[in-house]
């Protein structure tokens, strides 16, 4: 393997210009893909594990609003965003879509120490205007799109690894108005779209009430331009409750699926459908949805995605076969990592992300196969040791205290 | 708080013999009662995490039998035991009851190694006679029953902290005359009982195909006195599928469920309606079930019983609030704690079990209080720090590589 920026990609095999270069020799190390992290939210880390007791819209307004309102000061934003920032620079995720609040300087602040990591990611500023409190609103959806148009012609081209996605919270909290706005800049920018969708029962049956003449949430989004097609690049996190007009919609037009295991579970949303989407042909990545969810390690969302998968099966339809660990980590590799370009595989013509893992402090009895040895790197994340990590090409350089 | 031996129990106030004692103040660090492993397997714990595509009686044959017959090699039993007693000395476990193999030199080194770790563990030879593999079963009832008794014999009074407890695998594999023989052992010599009960559908038809005179599984234990009552004290793994008639008979008989959210989910067996039992006054604790479950820690099956909980309430029946997380640390901590006796809180009269945690590594943006401490330590074990542990009031040497 070669260091920091020597080899950008994959090869069939090493060409002439790069025979010469060092090869750093790894050992019985494992290296696999990087992760795709494709769905958190920044400024819910620093209170990832508190106020798991309640569904996901009394969860908003109780502790995420309350808290994101905080990112309003540069000096609390500096603070929080160190601590998110540090913790993804040393998992073992390489890509990254990331929400943070609506204020401008913050996600700035957020977007400069994310390149700073050297991980790529896709930072949005968040638009709401409407069902949220006073102090974490925009009152003026003309506004809002000026603000959100100045954050993006700021950022676009100012960053090698770090750039602008769109993100309207969810249907929920942006009105009409405001959707019309941002589809004009994401026309404009060609911007990426990342979102929310059919997460809560409580949240489905609102939408169905603030949209009245949509077929269904998906179509909330579809009918301003913002759920894939026309190389509109579209995230959704969630999908617990899709109708099957959606999954056509999901499928049809490429958007994909953020499943957040954990953090449907966490807040008692229920267990998203994940074989059944695979099966037919939407596209699937795994979330760590911090602070719905309280690990960031996609590793943590791989065993998180077995599980809940396991008990879908067993509790919901027995039709839809639980995932196998092999399958989860395609979910958190290439599955995810196509929303990014050729990325998440070890194959020709794919960017160079990968991590190194030394697990050889994970003690056995026994002689492991490979794929056993990932398995259990995967359900003990926590146990394993993140050796080095390289991201288009580049080492990523670990802080000390990780190891 | 003293140090070593110096306080065995927890008082009201320092009596005036123990005024003089050295005070070792461990500052803001959390200090909680220790906690309790109802259930788990130590010859599974080198290949936890392995395996973990197949249902209980599949996996059983497939991954575990194999894996428990090398336990008749003292060699591999060393090595493998040695982990395993080492991880649970360095967990915040100060209490387990323990399962071993049918090998009676195998188990009796586990004991030698569990004594050795400072915590308080009630170990099983494990007995099996039927539908099991050749290489793993006792082949004549009889002899059994004989080769149990002198290991009771050699261990019951051998050790201060680890004892015996009678351990007939689970009712597929132990016939009708091992059973009775038990059943004379267990009046004989006043021993616990642990075993399985109704865990996964496959299992609980098998049993009454094997058992079809019994009203249920759990009265297939109970007809030869081994399901509580008559100052049996038994504690029953998992729970999961148990009909109105055995949910009467755990009540009456005061018999514990171990409670193994992980295992339940890993093996895809489904979710034991926890908040049911509680309701219902029936003693509930928390078990790791390794290897079903892939991890040691309480602190993860904690976490693990509030997700499992959330699902059964959103899935199976609202009617049953899912768990809090004080409500799950009261399961992993004097739930389970009772069934050693006064243990588990810190309550005048109880033993001396204590687990030192120093969160301060666990960054925060905010001031929380101590539940809020409490409950992130829970959610993310893998980054807690166990600083000191105490058991019975003496302390346990934690390793050096557990920093």
């Amino acid at each position: 393997m070669c260091k920091n920026e020597f080899v950008h990609g994959v090869f069939d095999e090493i060409p002439d210009e790069y025979l010469h270069f060092p090869i750093i020799d790894y050992g019985d190390s494992l290296i696999i893909p990087g992760l795709c992290d494709l769905h958190t939210h920044a400024p819910q880390y620093a209170f990832r594990g508190l106020g798991m007791d309640m569904e996901l819209l009394d969860w908003l307004s109780t502790y995420t609003f309350p808290e994101e309102s905080k990112y309003i000061e540069l000096d609390y934003a500096h603070k929080a965003y160190t601590l998110f920032a540090n913790a993804i620079k040393n998992s073992a995720t390489t890509r990254a879509c990331v929400f943070a609040t609506l204020h401008t300087p913050a996600t700035i602040l957020l977007m400069e120490k994310l390149e700073a990591t050297g991980i790529v990611s896709m930072v949005g500023k968040v638009c709401m205007d409407r069902n949220s409190p006073d102090y974490l609103r925009q009152v003026d959806a003309k506004a809002a799109q000026a603000a959100t148009k100045a954050w993006i012609e700021s950022t676009i081209y100012r960053f090698k690894n770090t750039s602008p996605i769109l993100t309207p919270r969810f249907i929920p909290t942006c009105s009409d108005e405001l959707m019309g706005l941002l589809k004009e800049l994401q026309r404009s920018y060609y911007l990426p779209v990342q979102s929310h969708l059919s997460e809560n029962l409580g949240e489905v049956a609102w939408v169905q009430e603030l949209c009245p003449d949509c077929d269904s949430y998906a179509h909330a989004y579809d009918r301003y331009g913002m759920f894939g097609g026309d190389g509109v690049r579209t995230v959704m996190a969630h999908c617990v409750y899709c109708k099957e007009s959606e999954e056509e919609l999901l499928k049809s037009r490429g958007v994909y699926v953020a499943h957040c295991p954990q953090s449907n579970i966490n807040i008692a949303s229920g267990i998203a459908p994940v074989r059944k989407y695979m099966e037919h042909g939407i596209n699937v990545g795994l979330g760590s949805d911090v602070a719905g969810g309280c690990h960031l390690s996609i590793f943590r969302a791989m065993s998180d995605a077995v599980g809940a998968s396991k008990l879908y099966w067993r509790l919901i339809d027995e039709k839809y076969k639980y995932l196998s660990i092999n399958e989860a980590f395609y979910l958190g590799t290439a599955g995810g990592g196509s929303f990014f370009g050729k990325v998440g595989r070890f194959e020709k013509g794919y960017e160079f992300d990968a991590v190194i893992i030394d697990d050889s402090g994970i003690a056995t009895t026994n002689p492991l196969t490979l794929e056993e040895r990932l398995a259990r790197v995967i359900y003990y994340s926590e146990e394993s040791f993140i050796q080095a990590k390289y991201v288009r090409g580049k080492e990523v350089q670990l802080s000390e205290d990780n190891r």
